[in-house]
């Protein structure tokens, strides 16, 4: 029996053009659910049922789809249980603490973040010029599709993660497209999400969800015309081919691609606590068996004695850490082709670099070191996302070719700098100009792995890491905001504003009025 | 004698790969000086100089970029009466009230409202959460190339106008694209950008302009890595060209591109004030010759007596209004091209319709109408941008078709509805919902043709009226962003923080903290 697919509100049949089977990556077997391969009817039929719900989302008060996001987070706690044991099952990551402790929670947050977001709408930015009697906010751009990456099946969700929170909070149907490593997850989640969605009396095309489309039916469903926006969290080359599809037809497309997170490491902090930063980086890098957007892929540090006693104590580390399993055999066999680039570009195995090791799908953890040099000889091909339990040193002679490799860095999520006050400043003043405009979030003393749910996070970056430097994927309001039209109302009387532009504050939303942010009604 | 380019500081000699001149629409006649086509190399110079400016700029406070921005705009001042009478000569606008009255004031007063923005920081929506240790706001982006249009030699002029100010303001230099119909009134512009520039002392190629660039040339430039963004305004087919340029590199580019500005015009507003109504679309229409992006370009009525009355005596008002001259010899054939595509898909004459009438390239005053009906057979054809004096009436047979037009209409810059309150409420109500998501502002009983510098303003709007619908090209602050990175610092100490994101707000910017928006310092 074919698993149906969320279509317009219910559970249907879908018209497949073929059926796959998620694994267990802890033994490489087969799961049993066999779920369908979405022929262009679906996405055709999810596109009409969303085009609908977006006109009809627009006549409903902006609680309404608070109240749904918070039912939807109740939802997903009470089957917890059910939740983890599935997610476990279909990408091997440890049910305590990543997933009951961390990541299920953190989702709910998430969710309810949102809804709060929703229900009171500083998000949209509403400006009010009371003397020109122009008015403007940000208002739901149309159904957002969502297509979520491998590596956390619940906070990134394309059911339940930020993307989806985020796209309904502001307003849009969502269509979903469940990543291919987690559908039984995913499934679990969307029947919570329609069962909040009914009882929240939604539209029934709010939330639909495929399985899994062809390249090409993707590629068409994110130039719709129906389709309002996309958000997609993947390899670079998928999603470089949506982009080009979605460029083409000037429909916006949120991305977020690879990135290695370079790390600088300066003099005095290695020489002064090596050990520590050692001990920090390899937590980091080897933490969820190294599958994270934000792993620092590429270490950065100045040749010296404390920097090579800083290599062997990682690389130590690095040897003696439990290898963990990897979430697919796909990603068991892109990290075993990234770290033969990066050996064929010129750099040196410490740790690792052969398959097994661990349970299931599974690569040694894996430490290369690479001159700054060769780096520089080879800048673009040292810079392969080895996604997984693998990092690579670049140990530049002095500060000059720091710089110089610095400069050379494509656009990251985040990059951090280890120093010591006073005795690295010098450095850190030099270093830091080159290294800011590359990466979205530029971390002190401090790993990248965690991205905490912040109105001032940035979870985004210059290109490739996504495809615009203005959004981040993570941090309300700011999340939202990707998913919005600015709609100016230009001498439009006061009953046929939108709620949120009206005089009366009713949402208590801040509002930018004639240049101050007040949380007041319009003053007569 | 060419004419010299300003490059990296100075006026020098073009590497040109041929030369034009402008002309004087007002004869067809050739204008004596001659301007430089310029090659790759003046181009990549400008790439260089760019790049470098910027690490300079990133060293220097905004307050003296803001200085530069008040210098510039009191130079032109200075200037005005050369600046207006070459003006005239290249674009043909009236002297008086057009360029004298309102767009040089206009224009002087974005480049302070800039500066006032750039001074005081509020644009980069600065964020900090006090307990998690995170701050972010935008920083500069990189180098903005900026194409402008021909239509505003002063308050959309590459150098001096709306997208010049903003992309300065939010801290980047700027590689000005002449508008190759009015190079000498860019010429100007960039002689006291330049004298202001370095007044200020800023970095040698914060302001760089070049004439003209082939094709090939203006692709390669907006894909360079060593360019930020790119801001362009002008032609549906030329912008399209380079955004799929910039698209492919995941350059960040901003367009302004054609709009159509669908006036919906009710049945009670017709019956009550239909010669009053006449009177305003027609002024509207045919000012400054019809060349406003935000030109009212079609026009959807329902069918009716007080509706035939009111096309009767606007035909009556664009045979009597005086025929203006057009900025060029090409918009006057593409105007043509366009009003004959229009009658081909089925619209006919009430007014106008052939060459001259005005001095030099002029057209006459044009009226056309086309039923619903055939409206929606023809719904692309139909949309044709007809830039200039021209308009086309859309007689819906009833509400219905005329919902049904509604929804064959592509995005717009902007969207107006004539309505009477009370008689006309029930089909606001129906109609609006389908008009407000495909224009980024909606007017109620005013015409478009007017766009305030209001921070509320949008001068923005769904695809392919611009790339991205959340983007406004006018208004301060929200116009700045778009040439914005978002920079997030996680656990950076205060003294290697951008002043915007200390504790002490030293610009008195409005500040995001811990959820409320504030122009205090954060507390201890």
């Amino acid at each position: 029996m074919t698993q149906p697919i969320l279509l317009a509100g219910s559970w249907r049949v879908s018209q497949s053009a073929g059926t796959f089977q998620a694994e267990d990556p802890a033994t490489g077997e087969k799961l049993p659910e066999v779920y369908p391969i979405s022929s262009w009817a679906d996405c055709d039929a999810a596109l009409t049922a969303a085009a609908e719900a977006q006109r009809e989302l627009a006549r409903l008060p902006a609680t309404r789809l608070a109240e749904f996001l918070e039912d939807f987070a109740r939802r997903i706690e009470a089957r917890g249980e059910a939740l983890i044991a599935t997610a476990h099952a279909e990408t091997a990551l440890p049910v305590s603490p990543r997933l009951s402790v961390a990541e299920l929670p953190r989702t709910v947050g998430q969710l309810r973040q949102a809804a709060a977001a929703a229900r009171e709408g500083s998000w949209a930015l509403p400006t009010i010029d009371g003397k020109a009697g122009i008015r403007s906010c940000l208002l739901p751009l149309g159904p957002v599709a969502v297509f979520g990456p491998n590596n956390f099946p619940f906070a990134f969700n394309s059911v339940a993660g930020g993307d989806f929170a985020a796209a309904i909070a502001a307003g849009n149907p969502v269509i979903v497209k469940a990543n291919s490593s987690h559908p039984g997850t995913s499934r679990h989640l969307a029947e919570e999400a329609q069962a909040a969605a009914s009882a929240a009396e939604l539209p029934p095309g709010t939330v639909q969800m495929l399985y899994r489309t062809s390249h090409a039916d993707g590629e068409r469903l994110v130039a719709d015309p129906r389709l309002g926006a996309t958000a997609y969290t993947g390899s670079r080359s998928a999603g470089l081919a949506l982009k080009r599809a979605a460029d083409a037809a000037g429909k916006p497309i949120y991305l977020e691609l690879s990135s290695i997170n370079p790390v600088l490491m300066l003099p005095a902090a290695l020489e002064q606590r090596g050990e520590q930063i050692a001990e920090e980086f390899t937590g980091s890098c080897l933490m969820g068996c190294g599958q994270f957007c934000t792993n620092p892929g590429l270490v950065l540090v100045i040749a010296g004695a404390a920097t090579e006693k800083f290599i062997a104590a990682t690389a130590e580390r690095f040897r003696a850490a439990p290898v963990g399993t990897l979430l697919s055999g796909g990603v068991a066999r892109s990290l075993q082709e990234s770290v033969h680039r990066l050996i064929e570009a010129g750099a040196e195995l410490l740790a690792g670099g052969t398959a097994g090791g661990g349970r299931g799908h599974s690569f040694s953890n894996t430490l290369l070191r690479v001159s700054g040099r060769r780096f520089l000889e080879r800048a673009e091909a040292l810079q392969t996302e080895a996604f997984g339990n693998a990092s690579l040193l670049v140990v530049a002679e002095n500060s000059d070719e720091a710089a110089a490799v610095l400069n050379q860095m494509e656009g990251n999520l985040t990059g951090a700098i280890y120093s010591v006050a006073g005795a690295d400043d010098a450095l850190y003043a030099r270093l830091e100009p080159l290294l800011r405009p590359r990466v979205g979030r530029l971390l002190n003393d401090k790993m990248p792995t965690g991205v905490a749910v912040s109105p001032a996070m940035n979870h985004g970056g210059p290109f490739p890491a996504t495809g615009h430097p203005g959004f981040t994927a993570v941090g309300m309001p700011a999340s939202l905001r990707r998913f919005g039209m600015l709609a100016c109302y230009d001498n439009v009387r006061g009953d046929r504003l939108p709620p949120l532009l009206r005089d009366h504050n009713s949402s208590g939303a801040w509002r930018l009025i004639d240049g101050a942010w007040t949380q007041a009604d319009v003053p007569r």
